[in-house]
């Protein structure tokens, strides 16, 4: 069997038109109206009844022939008998002769012999010397005159709505006034999604770490994209290792769906299997795209048992990398399948915060943040993790496309980003700089904001750039950069061991004389700055260089990411004493061997002071020492 | 009893204040993941374990100790032994010792030993002599390169995700990458909508019109609207004329329900039931709104049989007041107990097309239609059928709230329009004219479009306005506007009767001459106009005023509204002769006597010919003959 070769990478816009020729769905369904609120109407509704559909009084009052009351007015009103009443919801058991006239509810049917209707502002009501009622009428009708003949609103055989309208509450409401309870919509498209590589375990499972499982990321991603973009997805159970197996769930996936979505696929023999299928069952049309991230993306066909074929893309691997592909080439197909154009809050304009380079020769589908800068402008920044990194797809909003002719966008570039989904809602504040608790319970009442935590010295750094709303800074700062402090707090640091500090340690210095294994936190961490000035004093004190006190102590350059880290490396066995907060060795049931305190600062960009989330910030830093009662080793400003 | 008095109308600012006052839901559930898409986060998310969870190479290519290939370049690469190989979802069973390497691939977990990966790219495979296979490494690699370090992308213990966090494709991936697979969400306010009247009827069920019934546009309505705001809508049975029954329901949906709503209310007695049941057992926070339309809103609590309480509002009956005041009133009380900002989708910017005259002294929500002026513009103007019509909800887009200071809004004015909903999509064209059955074949196939046919004559009324994208004419004209044409065809009118025609009918001096009744098209269409150009040449022809011969034809003066009502009161018996076209002749199975052919044109507003639209239109245009195969009577151009 010759494979088929695919030498050169398709272009982005092949890669659109062999999509869009895979004709996913098509098809209507009867769903009830009860159902219908967000399809699509697949055909036209005429009006089958007039609506409304009887003459009805459109006014509470007096139903009567117009030419009875021709020249009354205020001055000279005339009187009519009463001859009854008419209820809306009542079939009239009266006639309107001349000279008499039936009191009528608005909605009511009009009596026979009626034409018009006087409101009841414009009437009396008189009693006769015989004790009868009469009605004085002061003012003149005309024929028609608050009345809504049958079919006012509406007439039977009328085109109501057309084909392709979308139904939302208000076409509910006309499709119900007429009666009408069950209507034909495009079909969802259904979209099989596997995941095919050994290491993926769904959310909820046990993970075997030692085996290199992680979590299915893309399934539930891409379902919920899927059904963002009008399509019913439908997830299939992993496959693991298993070859054959995989191989049938293709070919059920094939005959349950319109289109079938593989991702997650990093190891060569499920490639292989999927190939295999296409090519025994199947067309391929298309291998590799001239795109960054997704150039391994798979286009073609595969057949179904009765004859059919259904649709097959495979996206790639990584999460980013896989949603990106999902938003730029199959929503658009699912939309456009489904009838429902893509939302206008599914892109936003914005100028680039900075410059952003491409390679040349390829789409390069940009990973982006978006920042409002607080006079109404959106800045655009890059977000470069590197594709495998999952926090990428909450750190980042959508993308930018960069032209493959395009090897530089430079700041303050126009640009439109294509957010993840429509539904995405860019944070109203961006913070970077220390992981500390007392921040995330702050950060709790500040509603959807996006901090970055890769330490104090990068955050300073980027705010010095200009980039985020603000940064929080702990420990001594070497570096002066214009901001303003709109609060802060001291919290208190030191060694974290194992619970009831098995191994008597009393003081740094014990770090550095014994043999003791230490997890440090990275160099742009707050405590790392606090601790390797501590060090230095123990340096000077003994008079020894830095380095050389530091090469004594075992795991010093090695280093860990979040503020709880260094503690869990000690639980899990890993470390004999760690860098923390007292506050995480309560927590985590550690013992605490305290170094001291050191400030935690909130410097706010100058220019974004001005910003409603700010003045959030400011308000709920009042309330912070109220939402911190659980933390330990914390003190705060004015306590 | 005394009932509580509300002298005078709550300002729309206290209704607000009042129903905010309600503290609707605020309560959370836990959803699994695959249902947690659109959803609000209630709690904080920390990680619960490393992302990786172990030290994961980045890349394909070999393992190594980093040390080991210090110095090594592209003219002078080190040599190491193959070890083995780890994949992904593999534990690794080998070790790296110094001057060996293993191969990896990407997101396979670093075998005990190496800390960097070199990349394939910068290897090759040799083999010594005795067979063993060796790698040479062309580069040389410090402690990490190439590998992503246990928790990396996010470590255990750190915040994930803010509570208040919209639950979109991307945060279900990180969820997803977590391992998480349920959430603690704001749960969704339950609202139990109650519609109050004897006269409405389910959408479906059987419409008795001679009792004045009409169905219930409200209770579907309304609850989609519930279900676009984040709420859960439970739609109550109708209770009709049984006081008992509607009292049963009001505590029923008190019980079951965060807000119950009622609407659709007419008749008095429904009103002095949930009167009756809010004294007695709830509360009457307010009664009276200035606000038009919307007036009688209501807003109170009711008791609850546990001891709680359940908000109370009720909505005005007619559908657009109804759907108006919820979505000023209630929808925005929703979102907030959702925790969810309205989209930005909700409410578009605009100016005044002509202008708009509001009663001082109460806020006034102006229905407005929506239209694209083709220079990027929208262009908003009044749509005013009276409130009784529900045709508004589907004529209108949204409302435009004028102040009550403000008693008119100039044409040009910028207002912004709060759309109905959310997902309310204003029409790529706005067509006036003429009710023609080849038209709706040709709007068909021009997707979300508007066309009001009020006739041919106010269609060109509006066109020489400037309002509409375009007016279709039907029959001679008499008025002389602006326009391009861009298409048209012909269509043979005439007198419908009965099949078979009973009364031998034959030409149009009958309907002069002869006893019958007949029904007539109202002035503004063109088939009257051809109507009255054919009888003014009777009226010359016999040297008698037109006016004398009109009053000879018994229902000239009555007209209906839409093309096929006249033939639809001739199968109803209501008249022996109507007018219309050929093809609803056939169409409806009636008699035919034909009085000629009329001219149907397709005019579009000169300053609108650009719009992506128009193009479009023109080119459906074209296509029209063959959508129209099955009308008779129709002769298009070219043929």
């Amino acid at each position: 069997m010759s494979r088929k070769q695919f030498r050169t990478l398709a272009d982005p816009d092949e890669a659109r038109e062999t999509i869009d020729s895979l004709a996913l769905g098509g098809g209507t369904e009867v769903v009830d109206l009860t159902e219908a609120h967000g399809r699509v109407l697949a055909e036209r509704v005429d009006a089958a009844v007039d609506v409304p559909g009887f003459d009805r009084a459109a006014m509470d009052g007096y139903a009567v022939k117009a030419r009875d009351t021709f020249g009354a007015d205020e001055s000279d009103p005339v009187e009519l008998d009463l001859a009854g009443t008419v209820h809306a919801g009542e079939e009239p058991n009266v006639t309107v002769d001349s000279g008499s006239c039936v009191e009528i509810s608005t909605g009511a049917v009009m009596p026979p012999g009626a034409d018009a209707v006087v409101v009841v502002e414009r009437t009396d009501e008189t009693t006769r010397p015989d004790g009868e009622t009469r009605i004085r009428i002061r003012t003149s009708v005309t024929p028609g005159d608050s009345v809504m003949v049958a079919g006012a609103d509406i007439a039977a055989g009328a085109r109501a709505l057309g084909p392709g309208r979308k139904i939302t509450p208000r076409e509910i409401g006309l499709l119900s006034a007429l009666g009408v309870d069950s209507v034909s919509v495009v079909a969802e498209p259904t979209v099989g999604i596997i995941s095919t590589g050994d290491e993926l375990v769904r959310p909820g499972e046990e993970l075997n770490s030692n085996r290199g499982e992680i979590y299915d990321v893309n399934s539930y991603t891409i379902a919920a994209g899927v059904e963002a973009a009008g399509g019913e997805a439908v997830v299939y159970p992993h496959a693991g290792d298993d070859i054959e197996e995989l191989e049938r769930l293709l070919r059920q996936a094939a005959d349950e769906c319109d289109l079938v979505l593989s991702s997650g696929s990093t190891s060569a023999s499920a490639v292989d299997v999927i190939y295999d299928v296409i090519e025994d069952r199947g067309e391929l049309l298309l291998h590799g795209v001239s795109v960054k991230p997704g150039k391994p993306m798979l286009v073609g066909r595969l057949d179904q048992s009765n004859g059919g074929q259904s649709a097959y893309i495979g996206l790639p691997g990584y999460p980013v990398s896989a949603l990106t592909i999902f938003r730029t080439f199959v929503a658009p197909a699912l939309r456009e399948a489904t009838g429902q154009p893509e939302p206008a809050t599914a892109t936003m304009a914005g100028e680039m915060a900075v410059e952003a380079r491409s390679e040349e020769g390829r789409l390069r589908l940009l990973s982006v943040g978006v920042l409002e800068d607080g006079s109404g402008s959106r800045l655009v920044y890059p977000v470069d993790k590197g594709s495998g990194a999952t926090t990428s797809l909450v750190e980042a909003d959508g993308v930018v496309a960069i032209d493959p002719d395009t090897d530089y966008l430079s700041a303050g570039e126009s640009v439109t980003v294509q957010l993840f989904s429509p539904d995405v809602e860019p944070p109203a504040l961006l913070g970077i700089g220390e992981d500390d608790p007392a921040l995330n319970e702050l950060l709790d009442h500040l509603g959807p904001v996006r901090y970055l935590s890769p330490g104090s010295r990068e955050g300073l750094r980027r705010l010095r750039d200009g980039l985020p709303d603000l940064a929080v800074v702990a420990g001594p700062v070497d570096r002066d950069v214009e901001a303003v402090s709109v609060g802060g707090w001291h919290r208190e640091w030191g060694l974290l061991v194992p619970e009831g500090n098995p191994d008597n340690i009393e003081e740094l210095e014990d770090l550095v004389d014994r043999d003791l294994r230490f997890v440090n936190r990275d160099t742009n961490s707050g405590l790392r700055t606090s601790l390797s000035n501590a060090l230095a004093e123990v340096a000077e004190e003994r008079d020894i260089s830095r380095h050389s006190l530091v090469e004594a102590i075992d795991g010093f350059e090695a280093s860990v990411k979040a503020v709880e880290s260094p503690a869990r490396r000690v639980i899990e066995g890993r470390a004999a004493v760690g860098l923390g907060l007292r506050t995480t060795a309560d927590k985590l049931d550690l013992g605490f061997v305290s170094l001291g305190d050191q400030s935690v600062d909130v410097l706010v960009n100058p220019e974004r002071t001005e910003k409603e989330a700010v003045d959030r910030l400011r308000s709920e830093l009042d309330d912070l020492p109220d939402h911190c009662s659980s933390l330990s080793g914390y003190r705060f400003a004015g306590e």
